[in-house]
């Protein structure tokens, strides 16, 4: 079966209607998915960023926010700021990369729906919990798999691997044969590319 | 009937094939499509930048010319990369907002094929003159419009109409209701919208 990576980043705003919809595009081409969470934070500062670029550049922001809304207002999906953005995604990505498979993959739907969706501070310990409470797993428990020090380290290795593979913003669908295609509207495009329809 | 604008600046590497592609999609959308060539220079510079981002940041430059690869591949457009990368495009603009309605769109097709096709330096003044000539124009009288003093200030009106519309990159349609969709891989969503078509 062929398979692709998706690389998110939970303070990334078009990663949130990504995914909302990679899964289904995935399912439709056949294409087995991997979900990825990773921190651009490391790939942002290489370039000399110390904030969201969306920040640093005001009409870029400005930009993208009404594009955000259109796109959601497109797949019918709410849009609140979450206040402050970016928010600090840490606590989110370890908890993410300490579940597997569809946990995985429903946990951090649920994050982007709580942050982009309602507006929730996913800095906070209390709003990951009940995320994880939600999905009828044990807060504490996942919470601990997530800031142990194995975990840590895993995080930092993905995030030194999506440097390694040329990611420069998020989200992004990842090949077999290291293909990078970046956007939420670059999703069809990737898993075709993983599918083997490359015309 | 609808319209839309197709902003684009001549030394963008995206604005090749969406110059390539807009036509048909506009009329399959029986969209009527106006021709607005601009600088992205003075844009750029207001947020810092006196380069290209994708020679400022590397690795969105390394990611761009794959992209350009794949995306122009998938087009059957042959790529040839200028040298330098940006071309000063100056000139073509120029010449571009001299002409009016298909001369127009014809000449700046035929610039990004010259440009992006053919890897050719199109702030020469010779390489301007040829394509002007295999048109069919005169290239003295449509480069002397082209640097008169009234072409010189509509071209900077342009520029100043782009930033003030909060484009931030090239290419882009801007509709009627003063909505921008930026990049080659949202025309489609930009002409949908121009035509009415909202979902």
């Amino acid at each position: 079966m062929a398979a692709a990576e998706f690389w998110y980043e939970f303070a990334s705003t078009y990663s949130y209607p990504a995914a909302m919809r990679v899964a289904s595009l995935a399912e439709e081409r056949s294409v087995a998915l991997g979900w990825r969470p990773f921190l651009l934070g490391p790939i942002f500062a290489a370039q000399g960023w110390r904030d969201s670029p969306f920040n640093i550049y005001p009409a870029k922001g400005r930009y993208m926010w009404r594009d955000m809304q259109r796109v959601c207002d497109g797949l019918e999906l709410p849009l609140k700021r979450p206040d402050p953005f970016p928010q600090n995604s840490l606590l989110a990505a370890r908890a993410a990369l300490a579940l597997e498979g569809e946990e995985r993959a429903n946990f951090s739907r649920q994050v982007y729906a709580a942050e982009f969706g309602e507006g929730l501070p996913i800095a906070d310990r209390a709003v990951i919990a009940a995320l994880l409470a939600k999905l009828g797993l044990d807060p504490e428990a996942v919470l601990g798999r997530a800031e142990s020090d194995a975990n840590k380290a895993r995080l930092k290795a993905e995030c030194a691997r999506a440097a390694e593979l040329g990611i420069i913003g998020a989200p992004c669908i990842v090949t077999d044969d290291r293909e990078v295609f970046w956007g939420n509207d670059r999703l069809e495009q990737g898993l075709d590319w993983a599918a083997g329809r490359r015309a």
